[in-house]
């Protein structure tokens, strides 16, 4: 063909479990694979609300072309809740993204070279790894135990452009860093000059007691901190910020200019006039009493039917489980199977950087009912039973 | 500090430019400086019901996780748009995307490596510039005369990764490449091997013909298209969209999900609830008049003062009067006294991509009233007289 294509294209590459996972959408099949939040705990009449609000009051200012930093009052609030919880965070080092996703681009955009080495959490979010990989980094898998990132293992990080992190209900293992680890992980860090990017998608959905306070907060000029409004309110709409240092953010401002401009102004708007006056006060508790219900089910059904040799931990918050299958259990391979019988999940392999534990799987609590938990689980325990060569 | 940018973010610079037109923002100003869309021309009531319908009928896919690739309806609306024109445009190659700034940052992306060559028009867009700068490339401008690229100097862009054009009432210069031209363009570039990014914001923005059929229906394999609806209905949602070829088409979808894993799904069908029963039909044409009235207000107003010397082509539509000063006088340098004057435009050097014209400006007519045009032009008229030392 006459098209060239740019070195980091090679990095880009179509999902293989994407394309198995396709089919789950078909009805009848129990998908424990998504990442989606429940659709049902939307606030939909409070958008319809908000939206007529907004076409009624500002339809102009809503519709036109936007600042790139994103639209005033919401930065503020941003800032407002975010100091709330202990991080020095002005409005004006708040910048409104497309999704969180997009943060992750702009952060991959501005700091990452070809070859640069950056260090990610083993297992980790599998999109950072794709958004990551056109600026082609080499990734540093650090070592992890059940309360995180293992300090001591951080040396080997050393000269990486960053550590990145999702300290609360992570995504995939479910785990979050407790207040201990937090202050020894950000003492190693500071000391091996190592900068630290903290992805907080998930923070809010805690079941019993809130996580520890942000990574941000230890060391506010050596973290990026990012959100969403993706799981409090809802992903459709895309709106995450990041809340970057001060020598850091001009760059990013440009990065985002260059790639879309602005977020769209009507969005930031409606999400504005939805969370403005105490909203997520009252609607988070919901998502977080309704997805307790869920992992309580899941729990259960997991203690029932999973084959001796499986190893989880109990989230106490997000959305996951995280399970490690006897060794020499494939959940890759056996996926299609899982399918075949009716059940869908996202195998471990695909949140690895390097050498994927092929064992592990990530199940999603959130948007399938407790029956249909248990009925999905049940299948799972027999087919993991059959392949581990032990009864389930 | 402890922080080490990626190469690249050199390339990622604060526009001197933006600096001094913040002020025009100040109430008395006659802002000629504007790329925006008039406000007034936004269709707010169809928006309000649309957005009122679609979270009446559909409000969790709406505001729910959703495809990378757009939303299917849309899709499919757009390549039939585009087939009418004379494209050949299958849904299934049709990404939408937050923006047609996106667009541009996802072809940098997939088609740029540090050095490549990129062909652009001279002048040409600058949000172009600033959106595949960050990949790095060789710009190489191609010489233009008053009906678009030369084709004899398209050699010089031979080996280059593609030639991005505007062909209809570029941004800035407002030309329309005639359909003769076009011919000879895409004959030449097909003769070179030269692909071509085809961007085509203003397009439906004609006063008295449309214009000629676009550069992707001469030679489909050899060029991606790119439209937008901010110009038609209105800029603040962010949505616009990337026609690409077969063998492109995964991997721009691949760079768009690592972006912002999808456009925002509330605003694709919002969109979709108002255009599909044929609302663009009857209402672009309103602004086509409002902005052709204007378009007459500025041509007057520069014929009555404009001082000599000075020279524009009258466009056929679009949004810009690109005026060439005489030689030896500087718009970037009478910038400060303009604005100081009460007029703002934006000078023509922020459009080269090397060796700018300083006697050049950008005049947008259709944010502004004919009287403060007429006012405007006069002030302008008065300042560039004196420093060309001709009375006005």
């Amino acid at each position: 063909m006459t098209w060239t294509l740019a070195r980091r294209a090679e990095r880009l590459n179509p999902s293989i479990i994407r394309e198995i996972l396709k089919v789950t959408e078909r009805p009848g099949i129990v998908s424990l694979a998504g990442g989606l939040p429940a659709a049902d705990s939307f606030p939909v009449e409070a958008m319809r609300e908000a939206s007529a609000r907004v076409l009624a009051e500002a339809p102009r200012e809503a519709l036109q072309y936007a600042a790139s930093e994103g639209f005033g009052p919401l930065r503020e609030w941003v800032a407002a809740q975010l100091s709330a919880q202990g991080m020095k965070a002005d409005a004006d080092r708040v910048l409104i993204t497309t999704g969180s996703q997009q943060g992750l681009d702009l952060v991959g955009k501005v700091l990452i070279d070809a070859g640069s080495r950056v260090a990610v959490e083993s297992p980790t979010y599998l999109g950072a790894l794709q958004a990551f990989a056109p600026y082609e980094p080499a990734f540093v898998a650090v070592e992890c135990d059940d309360e995180g990132p293992v300090p001591a293992a951080l040396g080997e990080a050393r000269g990486a452009r960053f550590l990145y992190m999702l300290p609360n209900f992570q995504n995939p293992s479910g785990r979050c860093v407790g207040a201990a680890r937090r202050d020894a992980l950000m003492g190693e860090c500071v000391r091996l000059g190592l900068p630290v990017l903290e992805d907080n998608p998930y923070g809010d959905l805690w079941f019993d007691t809130p996580p520890a306070r942000p990574l941000a907060a230890h060391a506010p000029d050596e973290v990026i901190y990012m959100g969403s409004f993706s799981k409090v309110l809802a992903p459709g709409l895309r709106l995450g910020y990041v809340v970057a240092p001060a020598p850091l953010f001009p760059k990013l401002l440009q990065a985002k200019q260059a790639a879309d401009l602005h977020t769209p102004g009507f969005n930031q708007r409606v999400v504005y006039e939805v969370i403005k006056d105490g909203f997520l006060d009252r609607h988070v508790p919901t998502i977080r009493a309704r997805y307790r219900l869920q992992r309580d089910a899941m729990r259960a059904a997991l203690e029932r039917h999973m084959p001796a040799g499986c190893r989880w931990q109990v989230p106490e918050g997000g959305m996951f489980f995280w399970v490690e299958l006897p060794e020499g259990v494939d959940a890759l391979a056996l996926l299609p199977k899982a399918v075949e019988a009716g059940v869908a999940y996202v195998p471990g392999a695909a949140f690895y950087s390097a050498k994927p534990r092929l064992n592990t799987l990530r199940l999603s609590f959130v948007t399938v009912s407790p029956e249909r938990i248990e009925q999905g689980i049940a299948t799972l325990g027999r087919l993991f039973g059959a392949a581990a060569g032990s009864p389930a």
